[in-house]
């Protein structure tokens, strides 16, 4: 069996936990704390990014681009389950835009900061979370909820009318938001019944047993009617 | 004739522009200030991100990802050109590893600074460069520097034997920063010579020619002999 090199609470590597699970993969999880800088860690990615995915006979797959495109070689999909990367020209550059958007913007404007302010401080012990940060990433999420919400309001799933990647990369950002309870759900309109929608899905329930030591979850984390 | 919204200095654009100069393709180019937020430009591209790549009969395809996918579905390699993505599953998923290197890494810890601080704040006249930022975006340049010319000693390419996505994305980020005269190529080693094979390339020379007013490039920016 493949093993994933992962963070519990690591938006890309979640996306690669549900991408799998849709279809129907199994894979062995290894936990990694990046921060830390392991040297065993940085020979195999000096990069100190995650996902890597181990999957012998094949060197090892470092980053969540080349991991996305490993296992649409490899593992795609069969029988029912449709792809996530859609054929159509059109809805393949739709869910290229979006899964963008949560794998770079949403990464650098808000997941990043509160991951780092909350976890890796806590872990590293190197302080206290910046107040002046986490309002700063808050506000920038109030903008990314916004958008998706008016994008919703128009569409059932986050590129159109199938489910795709772009739904399972903005879904991973936002369990982890959740999960440190950054997300008012009750000012979250159309986004929160997508959300409720793909936290229902089977690929989702391993996501929502993770707990990190020490940093438990919001209450309603796991409920599916939150 | 496809268009392509984009800014002369923005590493992934000139991605792009190498990208298809390598595979013969013409486009014309339409230049966008994005940090200005144009309206109109918003609308198309909420994330106010480039490169947008405009194909009638199309949808605009936004965002790097989505245009690097649309171009190796409609413009792809032909006759005895190769693709820059491998089909070798290997060597596939060292190019998207390196690429994303590119893509995030360099860009959130050196290239995005610089551009902030020297172009953005210059084009939007908020004030001048910050020095302490500087600093740390050339002391993280000269990280990179250092790893690229490490795995070069043993590479005729970036991800081995073949020229791939991998160099034009690294290129492309060299050649905004040596634009600017941040690189110190007395200390880059392997790297340099390598620069300047790639430099060299035909896909190049439009790159080469770029001047942005009021903003001069440093002297041996279009130097093939630098």
């Amino acid at each position: 069996m493949a093993k994933l090199l992962h963070h519990k609470l690591d938006p890309a590597c979640r996306l690669i936990r549900l991408m799998l699970g849709e279809y129907g993969v199994d894979i062995e999880l290894v936990e990694i704390s990046p921060w830390r800088r392991d040297p065993d860690f940085l020979e195999l990615n000096p990069a100190a990014s995650l996902p890597v995915m181990l999957d012998s006979p094949f060197p090892p797959v470092i980053g969540i681009l080349a991991t996305i495109a490993h296992i649409e070689s490899n593992f795609g999909p069969e029988g029912p389950v449709e792809s996530l990367l859609p054929d159509n020209p059109s809805q393949r550059a739709e869910t290229w835009r979006l899964v963008e958007w949560a794998l770079i913007k949403l990464e650098n404007e808000v997941t990043g900061y509160l991951l780092e302010e909350k976890l890796v401080k806590r872990d590293l012990r190197s302080g206290a979370p910046d107040p002046a940060v986490l309002r700063i990433a808050k506000a920038n999420l109030n903008e990314h909820l916004a958008y998706f919400s008016w994008l919703l309001a128009t569409r059932h799933w986050l590129a159109g009318d199938n489910m795709t990647l772009a739904d399972f990369a903005l879904a991973a950002h936002f369990s982890t938001l959740d999960y440190m309870g950054d997300i008012d759900w009750d000012k979250a309109g159309e986004a929160k019944d997508w959300y409720a929608r793909i936290k229902s899905r089977p690929a989702f329930r391993t996501i929502l047993t993770d707990r990190v030591v020490g940093m438990p979850a919001t209450k309603t984390y796991a409920d599916l009617d939150f």
